[in-house]
Protein backbone atom coordinates (compact mmCIF):
# COMPACT_ATOMS: atom_id res chain seq x y z
CA UNK A 1 0.00 0.00 0.00
CA UNK A 2 1.59 3.42 -0.98
CA UNK A 3 1.22 6.59 0.70
CA UNK A 4 -1.72 9.07 -0.33
CA UNK A 5 -1.01 12.07 -2.28
CA UNK A 6 -2.48 15.37 -0.30
CA UNK A 7 -4.08 17.61 -2.96
CA UNK A 8 -4.95 21.20 -2.35
CA UNK A 9 -8.17 22.40 -4.10
CA UNK A 10 -8.18 25.99 -4.57
CA UNK A 11 -11.73 26.83 -5.06
CA UNK A 12 -12.02 30.77 -4.37
CA UNK A 13 -13.60 33.19 -6.14
CA UNK A 14 -11.20 35.18 -6.57
CA UNK A 15 -7.45 34.37 -7.90
CA UNK A 16 -5.96 37.11 -5.48
CA UNK A 17 -7.40 35.04 -2.50
CA UNK A 18 -6.57 31.79 -4.05
CA UNK A 19 -3.03 32.80 -4.44
CA UNK A 20 -2.19 33.72 -1.09
CA UNK A 21 -3.91 30.71 0.49
CA UNK A 22 -2.27 28.16 -1.78
CA UNK A 23 1.53 30.21 -0.85
CA UNK A 24 1.08 28.65 2.32
CA UNK A 25 0.56 25.34 1.54
CA UNK A 26 1.69 24.84 -2.16
CA UNK A 27 5.51 23.72 -0.79
CA UNK A 28 3.53 21.15 1.58
CA UNK A 29 1.06 18.83 -0.58
CA UNK A 30 1.90 17.15 -3.60
CA UNK A 31 -1.06 18.15 -6.00
CA UNK A 32 -2.41 21.92 -6.43
CA UNK A 33 -6.14 22.22 -7.83
CA UNK A 34 -7.61 24.74 -9.95
CA UNK A 35 -10.87 24.49 -8.54
CA UNK A 36 -14.23 24.66 -10.53
CA UNK A 37 -15.52 27.58 -9.01
CA UNK A 38 -11.90 29.45 -9.86
CA UNK A 39 -11.71 28.79 -13.02
CA UNK A 40 -15.17 29.79 -13.91
CA UNK A 41 -14.21 33.14 -12.13
CA UNK A 42 -10.86 33.68 -13.41
CA UNK A 43 -10.74 31.25 -16.05
CA UNK A 44 -7.40 29.52 -17.55
CA UNK A 45 -5.31 32.22 -15.51
CA UNK A 46 -5.81 30.17 -12.49
CA UNK A 47 -4.41 27.02 -14.32
CA UNK A 48 -1.31 29.14 -15.79
CA UNK A 49 -0.61 31.25 -12.22
CA UNK A 50 -0.68 27.56 -10.38
CA UNK A 51 1.97 26.33 -12.85
CA UNK A 52 4.48 29.31 -12.62
CA UNK A 53 3.99 29.30 -8.94
CA UNK A 54 4.72 25.46 -8.55
CA UNK A 55 6.76 24.52 -11.23
CA UNK A 56 7.38 20.88 -9.87
CA UNK A 57 4.27 20.42 -8.20
CA UNK A 58 1.25 18.15 -10.43
CA UNK A 59 -1.39 20.63 -11.37
CA UNK A 60 -5.36 20.01 -11.72
CA UNK A 61 -7.92 21.61 -13.90
CA UNK A 62 -10.86 20.91 -12.36
CA UNK A 63 -13.05 21.61 -14.81
CA UNK A 64 -15.55 18.82 -14.63
CA UNK A 65 -15.49 18.66 -18.40
CA UNK A 66 -18.93 17.52 -19.87
CA UNK A 67 -18.49 18.53 -23.13
CA UNK A 68 -15.71 19.19 -25.76
CA UNK A 69 -13.19 16.90 -24.15
CA UNK A 70 -10.42 17.83 -26.98
CA UNK A 71 -11.15 21.79 -26.93
CA UNK A 72 -11.17 21.92 -22.87
CA UNK A 73 -7.83 19.30 -22.58
CA UNK A 74 -6.07 21.61 -24.99
CA UNK A 75 -7.04 24.82 -23.30
CA UNK A 76 -6.16 23.63 -20.41
CA UNK A 77 -2.64 21.95 -20.98
CA UNK A 78 -1.78 24.72 -22.67
CA UNK A 79 -2.24 26.97 -19.31
CA UNK A 80 0.33 23.86 -17.97
CA UNK A 81 -2.05 21.41 -16.33
CA UNK A 82 -0.77 17.65 -16.02
CA UNK A 83 -4.49 16.30 -15.37
CA UNK A 84 -8.03 17.65 -15.53
CA UNK A 85 -10.99 16.30 -14.52
CA UNK A 86 -14.40 15.39 -16.46
CA UNK A 87 -17.81 14.92 -15.02
CA UNK A 88 -18.81 10.73 -14.80
CA UNK A 89 -21.96 11.92 -16.83
CA UNK A 90 -19.92 13.16 -19.56
CA UNK A 91 -20.00 10.70 -23.08
CA UNK A 92 -16.68 8.03 -23.20
CA UNK A 93 -15.44 9.84 -26.99
CA UNK A 94 -15.76 14.15 -24.38
CA UNK A 95 -13.42 11.55 -21.96
CA UNK A 96 -10.95 10.07 -24.51
CA UNK A 97 -10.59 13.28 -26.14
CA UNK A 98 -9.61 15.31 -23.65
CA UNK A 99 -7.20 12.21 -22.49
CA UNK A 100 -5.15 12.97 -25.63
CA UNK A 101 -4.51 16.21 -24.51
CA UNK A 102 -3.66 15.87 -21.02
CA UNK A 103 -1.16 13.08 -18.96
CA UNK A 104 -4.13 12.01 -17.23
CA UNK A 105 -7.83 12.52 -16.50
CA UNK A 106 -10.02 12.05 -13.30
CA UNK A 107 -13.20 11.01 -13.18
CA UNK A 108 -15.23 12.92 -10.94
CA UNK A 109 -18.17 11.02 -9.14
CA UNK A 110 -21.21 12.73 -8.62
CA UNK A 111 -25.18 11.56 -8.58
CA UNK A 112 -26.25 8.20 -9.87
CA UNK A 113 -23.13 7.27 -11.56
CA UNK A 114 -22.76 3.05 -11.28
CA UNK A 115 -20.28 0.62 -11.35
CA UNK A 116 -20.72 -0.59 -15.05
CA UNK A 117 -19.79 2.95 -16.32
CA UNK A 118 -16.80 2.75 -13.75
CA UNK A 119 -15.98 -0.02 -16.13
CA UNK A 120 -16.68 1.82 -19.50
CA UNK A 121 -14.79 4.39 -17.97
CA UNK A 122 -11.85 2.05 -16.95
CA UNK A 123 -12.08 0.09 -20.76
CA UNK A 124 -11.30 3.86 -22.13
CA UNK A 125 -8.22 3.71 -20.50
CA UNK A 126 -9.06 5.94 -17.23
CA UNK A 127 -7.90 4.86 -14.59
CA UNK A 128 -8.23 8.07 -12.18
CA UNK A 129 -12.03 8.43 -10.27
CA UNK A 130 -12.33 11.03 -7.57
CA UNK A 131 -15.24 10.11 -5.05
CA UNK A 132 -16.94 12.87 -3.61
CA UNK A 133 -19.03 13.96 -0.79
CA UNK A 134 -20.98 16.77 -2.52
CA UNK A 135 -20.54 20.08 -0.37
CA UNK A 136 -24.31 20.44 -0.95
CA UNK A 137 -24.97 17.38 0.26
CA UNK A 138 -22.69 18.29 3.38
CA UNK A 139 -24.51 21.16 3.68
CA UNK A 140 -27.63 19.12 3.85
CA UNK A 141 -26.28 17.41 6.93
CA UNK A 142 -24.94 13.80 5.27
CA UNK A 143 -21.09 12.74 6.18
CA UNK A 144 -18.76 10.02 5.34
CA UNK A 145 -20.60 6.53 5.94
CA UNK A 146 -20.13 3.00 5.35
CA UNK A 147 -21.69 3.08 1.94
CA UNK A 148 -19.15 5.40 0.52
CA UNK A 149 -16.45 3.48 2.19
CA UNK A 150 -17.43 0.49 0.32
CA UNK A 151 -18.22 1.93 -2.96
CA UNK A 152 -14.07 3.22 -2.91
CA UNK A 153 -13.16 0.07 -1.91
CA UNK A 154 -14.69 -0.84 -4.59
CA UNK A 155 -13.47 1.06 -7.29
CA UNK A 156 -9.95 0.64 -6.13
CA UNK A 157 -10.33 -3.36 -6.84
CA UNK A 158 -11.65 -2.49 -9.87
CA UNK A 159 -8.39 -0.84 -10.63
CA UNK A 160 -8.88 2.96 -10.39
CA UNK A 161 -6.55 4.90 -8.76
CA UNK A 162 -9.18 6.85 -6.16
CA UNK A 163 -8.62 10.24 -5.05
CA UNK A 164 -11.35 11.14 -2.09
CA UNK A 165 -12.84 14.71 -1.44
CA UNK A 166 -15.86 16.22 0.45
CA UNK A 167 -15.71 17.64 3.85
CA UNK A 168 -12.16 15.94 5.40
CA UNK A 169 -10.53 16.63 7.99
CA UNK A 170 -7.29 14.98 9.95
CA UNK A 171 -9.76 13.00 11.96
CA UNK A 172 -11.66 11.59 9.00
CA UNK A 173 -8.58 10.18 7.29
CA UNK A 174 -8.73 7.18 9.95
CA UNK A 175 -11.65 6.00 8.06
CA UNK A 176 -9.91 5.08 5.39
CA UNK A 177 -7.33 3.03 7.43
CA UNK A 178 -6.23 -0.15 5.23
CA UNK A 179 -7.74 1.29 1.94
CA UNK A 180 -5.16 2.05 -0.48
CA UNK A 181 -6.23 5.75 -1.48
CA UNK A 182 -4.40 7.23 -3.82
CA UNK A 183 -5.33 11.07 -3.13
CA UNK A 184 -6.64 13.27 -0.30
CA UNK A 185 -8.25 16.21 -1.43
CA UNK A 186 -8.84 19.25 0.54
CA UNK A 187 -9.80 23.00 0.51
CA UNK A 188 -10.99 24.83 3.36
CA UNK A 189 -9.89 22.13 5.46
CA UNK A 190 -6.50 23.47 4.80
CA UNK A 191 -7.38 27.16 3.97
CA UNK A 192 -10.10 28.16 6.59
CA UNK A 193 -8.00 27.02 9.31
CA UNK A 194 -6.40 28.99 12.22
CA UNK A 195 -2.81 27.96 10.77
CA UNK A 196 -2.95 26.97 6.88
CA UNK A 197 0.42 25.57 7.07
CA UNK A 198 0.03 23.77 10.28
CA UNK A 199 -3.40 22.36 9.08
CA UNK A 200 -1.56 20.90 5.84
CA UNK A 201 1.50 19.66 8.11
CA UNK A 202 -1.04 18.10 10.45
CA UNK A 203 -2.93 15.93 7.30
CA UNK A 204 0.90 14.83 5.93
CA UNK A 205 1.50 13.55 9.64
CA UNK A 206 -1.43 12.03 9.52
CA UNK A 207 -1.05 10.49 6.72
CA UNK A 208 2.25 9.18 7.48
CA UNK A 209 1.19 7.72 10.62
CA UNK A 210 -1.31 5.48 8.82
CA UNK A 211 -0.34 4.39 5.35
CA UNK A 212 3.27 5.27 6.45
CA UNK B 1 -47.65 26.79 -29.74
CA UNK B 2 -45.14 30.02 -29.48
CA UNK B 3 -42.24 30.77 -31.01
CA UNK B 4 -39.13 28.86 -30.04
CA UNK B 5 -35.74 31.39 -28.49
CA UNK B 6 -33.17 31.36 -30.72
CA UNK B 7 -29.73 31.07 -28.63
CA UNK B 8 -25.77 32.13 -29.64
CA UNK B 9 -23.88 30.02 -27.55
CA UNK B 10 -19.93 31.73 -27.45
CA UNK B 11 -17.96 28.95 -27.15
CA UNK B 12 -14.76 29.86 -27.33
CA UNK B 13 -11.59 29.56 -26.32
CA UNK B 14 -10.80 33.67 -26.05
CA UNK B 15 -12.93 35.98 -25.37
CA UNK B 16 -12.20 38.48 -27.67
CA UNK B 17 -12.61 36.30 -30.36
CA UNK B 18 -16.44 35.62 -28.86
CA UNK B 19 -17.31 39.21 -28.30
CA UNK B 20 -15.95 39.86 -32.42
CA UNK B 21 -18.17 36.97 -33.28
CA UNK B 22 -21.60 38.25 -30.60
CA UNK B 23 -21.29 41.39 -32.25
CA UNK B 24 -22.38 40.36 -35.71
CA UNK B 25 -25.86 38.47 -34.19
CA UNK B 26 -26.50 39.37 -30.73
CA UNK B 27 -29.28 41.98 -31.43
CA UNK B 28 -30.69 39.69 -34.00
CA UNK B 29 -30.95 36.35 -31.64
CA UNK B 30 -32.72 36.18 -28.08
CA UNK B 31 -30.43 34.67 -25.46
CA UNK B 32 -26.86 35.14 -25.70
CA UNK B 33 -24.88 32.30 -23.91
CA UNK B 34 -21.30 32.64 -22.54
CA UNK B 35 -20.52 28.72 -23.18
CA UNK B 36 -18.34 26.78 -20.80
CA UNK B 37 -15.32 26.77 -22.81
CA UNK B 38 -15.03 30.45 -22.63
CA UNK B 39 -15.89 30.71 -19.33
CA UNK B 40 -13.41 28.08 -18.29
CA UNK B 41 -10.71 30.23 -20.44
CA UNK B 42 -11.27 33.87 -19.71
CA UNK B 43 -13.48 33.39 -16.40
CA UNK B 44 -16.65 35.59 -15.26
CA UNK B 45 -15.13 38.41 -17.41
CA UNK B 46 -17.05 36.38 -19.83
CA UNK B 47 -20.41 36.77 -18.37
CA UNK B 48 -19.44 40.42 -17.71
CA UNK B 49 -18.53 41.67 -20.97
CA UNK B 50 -21.71 40.07 -22.51
CA UNK B 51 -23.97 41.72 -20.32
CA UNK B 52 -22.29 45.08 -20.97
CA UNK B 53 -23.10 44.72 -24.66
CA UNK B 54 -26.42 43.34 -24.44
CA UNK B 55 -28.42 44.73 -21.04
CA UNK B 56 -31.75 43.55 -22.63
CA UNK B 57 -31.26 40.17 -23.60
CA UNK B 58 -31.30 36.75 -21.13
CA UNK B 59 -27.89 36.32 -20.56
CA UNK B 60 -27.20 32.26 -19.67
CA UNK B 61 -23.72 31.01 -17.84
CA UNK B 62 -23.40 27.90 -19.29
CA UNK B 63 -20.91 26.62 -16.19
CA UNK B 64 -22.96 23.19 -16.39
CA UNK B 65 -22.48 23.51 -12.38
CA UNK B 66 -22.21 19.71 -10.40
CA UNK B 67 -21.27 21.20 -7.23
CA UNK B 68 -21.42 24.31 -4.73
CA UNK B 69 -24.39 25.71 -7.04
CA UNK B 70 -24.81 28.74 -3.95
CA UNK B 71 -21.32 29.86 -4.49
CA UNK B 72 -21.33 29.58 -8.66
CA UNK B 73 -24.84 30.26 -8.85
CA UNK B 74 -23.88 33.65 -6.59
CA UNK B 75 -21.06 34.53 -8.95
CA UNK B 76 -22.63 33.93 -12.12
CA UNK B 77 -25.54 36.39 -10.89
CA UNK B 78 -23.07 39.01 -9.75
CA UNK B 79 -21.62 39.03 -13.74
CA UNK B 80 -25.07 39.87 -14.52
CA UNK B 81 -26.24 36.07 -15.78
CA UNK B 82 -30.44 35.56 -15.81
CA UNK B 83 -29.74 31.85 -15.70
CA UNK B 84 -27.49 29.09 -15.47
CA UNK B 85 -26.80 25.55 -16.28
CA UNK B 86 -26.10 22.90 -13.95
CA UNK B 87 -25.16 19.43 -14.81
CA UNK B 88 -27.65 16.76 -15.08
CA UNK B 89 -25.42 14.44 -12.66
CA UNK B 90 -25.54 17.75 -9.69
CA UNK B 91 -27.28 16.58 -6.84
CA UNK B 92 -30.76 18.19 -6.22
CA UNK B 93 -29.14 19.87 -3.36
CA UNK B 94 -26.77 21.22 -5.80
CA UNK B 95 -29.80 22.20 -8.33
CA UNK B 96 -31.97 23.68 -5.88
CA UNK B 97 -28.84 25.91 -4.18
CA UNK B 98 -28.23 27.60 -7.45
CA UNK B 99 -32.19 28.19 -8.10
CA UNK B 100 -32.47 30.32 -5.73
CA UNK B 101 -29.82 32.41 -6.70
CA UNK B 102 -30.92 33.19 -10.33
CA UNK B 103 -33.94 33.84 -11.92
CA UNK B 104 -33.79 30.08 -14.01
CA UNK B 105 -31.54 26.77 -14.05
CA UNK B 106 -31.34 24.81 -16.88
CA UNK B 107 -30.24 21.04 -16.59
CA UNK B 108 -27.79 19.48 -18.69
CA UNK B 109 -28.70 16.06 -20.11
CA UNK B 110 -25.60 14.30 -21.01
CA UNK B 111 -24.80 10.35 -20.82
CA UNK B 112 -27.38 8.12 -18.74
CA UNK B 113 -30.22 10.60 -17.35
CA UNK B 114 -33.42 8.30 -16.96
CA UNK B 115 -37.05 10.43 -16.61
CA UNK B 116 -37.08 9.08 -12.84
CA UNK B 117 -33.97 12.29 -12.11
CA UNK B 118 -35.97 13.91 -14.52
CA UNK B 119 -39.01 14.18 -12.63
CA UNK B 120 -37.04 14.89 -8.66
CA UNK B 121 -35.55 18.02 -11.14
CA UNK B 122 -39.34 19.23 -11.85
CA UNK B 123 -40.40 18.20 -8.23
CA UNK B 124 -37.56 20.41 -7.31
CA UNK B 125 -38.81 23.40 -9.54
CA UNK B 126 -36.08 23.13 -12.07
CA UNK B 127 -38.20 23.38 -14.76
CA UNK B 128 -36.11 24.24 -18.04
CA UNK B 129 -33.46 21.35 -19.70
CA UNK B 130 -30.98 21.26 -22.28
CA UNK B 131 -31.37 18.55 -24.73
CA UNK B 132 -27.87 17.70 -26.51
CA UNK B 133 -26.08 15.90 -29.17
CA UNK B 134 -23.07 16.02 -27.46
CA UNK B 135 -20.15 17.65 -30.09
CA UNK B 136 -17.49 14.82 -29.29
CA UNK B 137 -20.74 12.40 -30.08
CA UNK B 138 -21.27 14.18 -33.23
CA UNK B 139 -17.69 14.65 -34.14
CA UNK B 140 -18.16 10.61 -33.48
CA UNK B 141 -20.41 10.42 -36.38
CA UNK B 142 -23.76 10.23 -34.29
CA UNK B 143 -26.87 12.49 -35.54
CA UNK B 144 -30.07 14.10 -34.22
CA UNK B 145 -32.56 10.81 -34.79
CA UNK B 146 -36.11 9.79 -34.28
CA UNK B 147 -34.76 8.65 -30.70
CA UNK B 148 -33.71 11.59 -29.69
CA UNK B 149 -36.86 13.92 -30.55
CA UNK B 150 -39.04 11.02 -28.98
CA UNK B 151 -37.17 12.35 -25.54
CA UNK B 152 -37.47 15.70 -26.19
CA UNK B 153 -41.06 15.46 -26.72
CA UNK B 154 -41.42 13.14 -23.50
CA UNK B 155 -39.39 15.97 -21.30
CA UNK B 156 -41.80 18.85 -23.12
CA UNK B 157 -45.04 16.73 -21.69
CA UNK B 158 -43.41 16.40 -18.58
CA UNK B 159 -43.97 20.00 -18.03
CA UNK B 160 -40.31 21.16 -19.12
CA UNK B 161 -39.70 24.19 -21.68
CA UNK B 162 -36.57 22.12 -23.45
CA UNK B 163 -33.95 23.70 -25.17
CA UNK B 164 -32.29 21.59 -28.09
CA UNK B 165 -28.68 21.74 -29.18
CA UNK B 166 -25.66 20.10 -30.87
CA UNK B 167 -25.12 20.24 -34.75
CA UNK B 168 -28.29 22.36 -35.36
CA UNK B 169 -28.55 23.88 -38.50
CA UNK B 170 -31.47 26.11 -40.64
CA UNK B 171 -32.00 22.34 -42.71
CA UNK B 172 -32.38 20.38 -39.22
CA UNK B 173 -34.69 22.47 -37.47
CA UNK B 174 -37.92 21.29 -39.73
CA UNK B 175 -37.04 17.89 -38.13
CA UNK B 176 -38.29 19.45 -34.65
CA UNK B 177 -41.63 20.47 -36.77
CA UNK B 178 -44.48 20.20 -34.53
CA UNK B 179 -42.94 20.19 -30.99
CA UNK B 180 -43.40 22.54 -28.52
CA UNK B 181 -39.03 23.51 -28.43
CA UNK B 182 -38.65 26.43 -26.01
CA UNK B 183 -34.98 27.85 -27.22
CA UNK B 184 -32.87 26.41 -30.30
CA UNK B 185 -29.08 26.86 -29.17
CA UNK B 186 -26.51 27.17 -32.08
CA UNK B 187 -22.70 27.47 -31.99
CA UNK B 188 -20.62 27.49 -34.71
CA UNK B 189 -23.91 26.75 -37.07
CA UNK B 190 -24.03 30.85 -36.75
CA UNK B 191 -20.75 31.74 -36.07
CA UNK B 192 -18.57 29.50 -38.53
CA UNK B 193 -20.44 30.71 -41.21
CA UNK B 194 -19.41 33.02 -44.36
CA UNK B 195 -22.21 35.50 -43.07
CA UNK B 196 -22.75 34.87 -39.40
CA UNK B 197 -25.42 37.78 -39.51
CA UNK B 198 -27.21 36.64 -42.84
CA UNK B 199 -26.83 32.88 -40.91
CA UNK B 200 -28.76 34.27 -37.68
CA UNK B 201 -31.29 35.48 -39.77
CA UNK B 202 -32.30 32.62 -41.99
CA UNK B 203 -32.46 30.29 -38.35
CA UNK B 204 -34.56 33.10 -37.18
CA UNK B 205 -36.73 33.08 -40.39
CA UNK B 206 -37.27 29.27 -40.37
CA UNK B 207 -38.45 29.34 -37.18
CA UNK B 208 -40.79 31.54 -37.65
CA UNK B 209 -41.95 29.89 -41.22
CA UNK B 210 -42.34 26.67 -38.94
CA UNK B 211 -43.60 27.70 -35.31
CA UNK B 212 -45.10 31.07 -36.93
Amino acid sequence: MSRPNLQIACDHSDLPSALADVKQVGDIVDIVEAGTILMLQAGADAVACLRALYPDKIIVADTKCADAGGTVGKNCADAGADWMTVICSATIPTMKAAAKELEEVQVELYGDWTFEQAQRWLDAGISQAIYHQSRDALLAGETWGKRDIAKVKQLIEMGFRVSVTGGLSVETLKLFQGIDVYTFITGRGITSAADPKQAALDFKQEIVRIWG
